[in-house]
């Protein structure tokens, strides 16, 4: 959105150097909201016309100069004196960090006890949760209607008013993920009410990466625009891994404490219990985990439902619960106990995602009967969980074809009491393996538009690798891309602003304003400057589609500029138009030279 | 689609050998039809459980080892027969080739004529048009209740009733492409009822690339999917070009008149006559041009209407006749004279292809006023060509936002007599300069679904620079993408079996299969490759995206081995299932060893 509005930043850097317009283009500002230490990034994009674009920033301090950061001492704890403040925390020993919790045997060489301090060498800290096992959540804080920080927070950001904000979240439509104990978060809302948001997986995996490369795969991905990051890490250092990447990550992290908890029974689904499971969501709700995929949903009498699928359960949890039910023929203990899992939950502020663990994984399967009963029990989960006052969002599919994706939407809604929506694609066809994320997001911005709050990204390599940097980029651009489409689709205020101030500078030739403006301002300058490196081109007044000869806006321009905006005017003036048409030698083009 | 159906190849290559199968993994197989030589090509997939799939082939005669193809020789003219066997054509000396047509001033040295042997080196041909002026189309064929060889042909690519063609043909709603001047042709058919099409621009321009290159960026698009390709070449050799193409290309040809025409007067939009524009439009129907652009809907009193417009005027051939009016405060001469222009292209059978010169460039003027004044003409002109029996189809946006997509395809059809809609895009949002394929690739789903019979596709470099070849096959990919997903939404007959063969294909881990069955197999080879390169990976029981370490789909699997497919045998079953788990040391996965 451009800063139309009365708030102005409250600090832009000085340096709008040429050099930096170049390499940049955009500076980090700040919208200073009802107290000091509330300072809302922006990314202020400064165009060569003087005016400037203010665009939603999910970056973090690693784009502002000013700030000094360093993996190994962790982001500033922005939220800290905001929990503190509520009087509602208390700080307390924790749970002492075992072998175990990185996938290390106890017969390891390197076993034994380890503490915090040795997992991340950052300030030291102590786990918090609520006093007394009371619900310190955003959503038991709405209902009682308070706003908080974090909600004048994100109502600067999405230019609504605080209020709409606290209604969101108390009527259970929207989602504030910010964990008590991962303070460094900038606070982001989850909602249809609000800007569609872009989910990033990342995560080490048998083929392994180090804690280094997760960190740094993070923070390219919030660089690119993901609001969240997954990690959805496996195998060795799974628990360290996390540590650095909540303690650097500026956006909500979440996780599946299933995956975890597996690695800790060496993959052996059936000797999974409540009690492993739970320890292991209290271990990552004391790191700082935001939100949780939690497969509650996958119930014994479902499974047979999937038999006659074309491809079965697609999803890692939901074949994993299904494998725990069928070997103890027993109910899942998720489904259970999911009333003290949401006491747990409540004392941290860990935001649900109901896990949609029988979602189809083929064209075929999709809108069948195991995804639509599994649907509904969500809907009866989701209504307990708000009973302890957590939040809570219900994750969605898959593979979907085109005319069956509004009604998952649809249902959901209506099954769900309106809970934000978090879809993964859904992918609109099968047959373009390594182009999933272009698939999954045709289907992302129709469900988007349709009411989806959060889309989780895809990228290029599902179903065949592990994504790589790269993939991490295109996925995320990708989603971007349908999320905000969705957002020019449900007429989110502002939202067009953005695309108009691109169209404005590629009409009026501005193509460094064009490079800018754009999502992905690398790829635009050096797809241009593939055919047109010279300088002169930056400034050139005809579109590179048609070439140096001639250009259609052009026309449009000498129409505008010689006879004025209104209609009236134009037709008055086309009879001399025609004149000075053929005085001016009548050329539909400005030669290359000129 | 699956060749279920009665119809078997006529014809399959021998080589099946286990290093053909992995380079290539589909084989050219040919349906015959009513007579011998009525071959229609099909792309076989093999597959590795001895099952076959049979997939609509764009690609001609260049991807069958069978025929030996020299494109200085050209196509063999495959229709020749079918063509002189109506008996309604004649062959004429034809309009003399001119330097200028090749962009060559009289002042050059290069001037003096030239005939068509020089200009092409394969066999010498004269150009053919209907006797005595009457109407050589499919069009008047269909409404005469004549199945054309070419009726039965694309009735065959696409699993319908040669009635059905010729139904929808008479009745406006499809066109078959097929000027008598390109016998070369594999003739396809473009409407609402049949599997959606996609087109792909290439030409040269002022950042020139050679006739051999637009002659291989032809074979290069039709390989991976294009249905048409459009000549959009400017500057020199633009006749010469076009020759090479038409002689090559086993897919319609379009071009656009006005852009030969301008060059023809220096880019002078002011000097343009309808005698210069009519010489180029038989210029191009000799040559055996299938579909031309003709923007006669850029009428003098809409010019006006875009002047408050953000983008203005951004189809160059609309822009060019914006110019014209303004120049001369005269009506277009395209309008002016469109049922002469009828009469030619009637004795041709070249397919009208209305341009939309006052299509929005931006999301700000989508659907607006000067847009849909012009698409009322064009509906008025559609009538006037169909009186003529010359078969139309109607060009759309553009930019549009996806709430005001379906507006679009809804009044286009109704207002054209449900003529075929062939929309770019439409993209569906301005911010991602660099990626809009994507941004429009969404738009082209949506569209295509609501009833688009052809997409034109949008490469990585819209408004940025040339396409070079990896883009042209980027665009191609994703339009593909685009087009399959709307088949599968409009429920077009066999189109979910592709999706279906590679679904079982993934769930029964034959990788191999997936490669094969993959729009583009090549890239999906290579990313499973760049992590799981182990020829043992081909066959290996796991997901890439969830590691070795445990499968999601084997326990699915599992559990239908072991109870048969029916629910009831399964919930009867699972107590059993519960101790075989147990016995079977309940791993969720397979090792890697295994």
């Amino acid at each position: 959105m451009t800063n139309k509005d009365a708030r102005t930043p409250a600090s832009v850097q000085d340096d709008t150097s040429q050099e930096a317009g170049k390499s940049i283009g955009w500076h980090k500002a700040y919208v200073e909201g009802s107290r000091s230490d509330l300072r809302v990034p922006v990314r202020q994009v400064h165009l060569t016309n003087g005016q400037s674009v203010t665009l939603y920033d999910t970056s973090g301090p690693y784009t502002d100069p000013l700030v000094d950061t360093d993996v190994r001492r962790g982001l500033q704890p922005l939220r800290e004196n905001w929990i503190i403040g509520r009087g509602d925390t208390e700080e307390y020993a924790g749970r002492p960090v075992r072998p175990e919790d990185d996938g290390i045997k106890h017969t390891s060489p390197r076993g034994g006890l380890r503490n915090l301090d040795a997992v991340f060498p950052g300030r030291p800290r102590q786990p918090r949760r609520g006093r007394s096992g009371q619900a310190v959540t955003q959503l038991a804080y709405a209902r009682r209607g308070e706003v908080t920080p974090e909600m004048e927070y994100v109502a600067i950001r999405e230019n609504v008013s605080p209020e709409v904000v606290r209604e969101e979240i108390a009527a259970g439509r929207a989602v504030l993920p910010a964990n008590v104990n991962h303070p460094e978060i900038e606070p982001m809302i989850i909602g249809k009410r609000f800007l569609v948001k872009v989910n990033a997986n990342i995560g080490n995996s048998a083929v392994t990466s180090s804690i280094e490369e997760e960190v740094e795969k993070m923070t390219w991905a919030t660089r690119w625009g993901a609001d969240t990051v997954m990690d959805l890490s496996t195998g060795r250092n799974i628990h360290t891994t996390r540590e650095w990447v909540l303690r650097n990550s500026p956006v909500p992290i979440g996780t599946v404490p299933l995956y975890q908890a597996l690695e800790k029974v060496d993959g052996k689904a059936e000797e999974l219990t409540w009690e492993i499971y739970k320890d292991t969501v209290i271990e990552q709700a004391e790191q700082g985990v935001d939100y949780m995929t939690v497969h509650a949903g996958v119930r014994l009498p479902y499974v047979p439902l999937t038999a006659n699928r074309k491809t079965g359960i697609v999803s890692r949890g939901g074949s994993i619960m299904a494998a725990w039910c069928l070997a103890h023929h027993k109910e899942s203990f998720l489904y259970e106990n999911f009333e003290e899992l949401c006491e747990i939950l409540a004392a941290y502020d860990v935001t649900y995602s109901l896990g949609d663990g029988l979602r189809p994984g083929s064209i075929a399967d999709a809108n069948d009967e195991a995804q639509f009963a599994e649907l509904k029990t969500l809907g009866e989960l989701n209504r307990i969980a708000k009973r302890f006052h957590v939040q809570t969002m219900i994750e969605g599919p898959g593979h979907v074809p085109m005319h069956k994706i509004k009604e998952n939407i649809d249902l959901q809604q209506e099954i769900c009491d309106e809970a934000p929506f978090y879809t993964l694609g859904p992918l609109t066809t099968d047959i373009a393996p390594a182009y999933d994320h272009i698939t999954s997001g045709i289907g992302a911005a129709m469900i988007a538009w349709w009411g989806t709050a959060m889309l989780c990204y895809v990228t290029p390599k599902e179903h065949l690798g592990l994504p790589n940097r790269d993939d991490v980029k295109t996925g995320v651009i990708t989603y971007k891309i349908a999320a905000h489409a969705a957002d020019l689709a449900k007429g989110h205020p502002g939202a067009q602003e953005w695309d108009d101030a691109l169209s404005d500078a590629r009409f009026e030739f501005r193509w460094e304003d064009q490079f800018n403006l754009a999502l992905d301002p690398d790829t635009a300058r050096e797809f241009h400057d593939e055919t047109l490196p010279a300088e002169p081109a930056k400034t050139a007044h005809f579109c590179s589609m048609c070439g140096p000869k001639f250009c259609s806006m052009k026309i449009s321009q000498d129409i505008r500029r010689e006879h004025g905006g209104s209609r009236a005017e134009i037709e008055e003036g086309m009879a001399q138009k025609s004149q000075e048409f053929a005085a001016a030698g009548n050329r539909v083009y400005l030669p290359i030279a000129e």
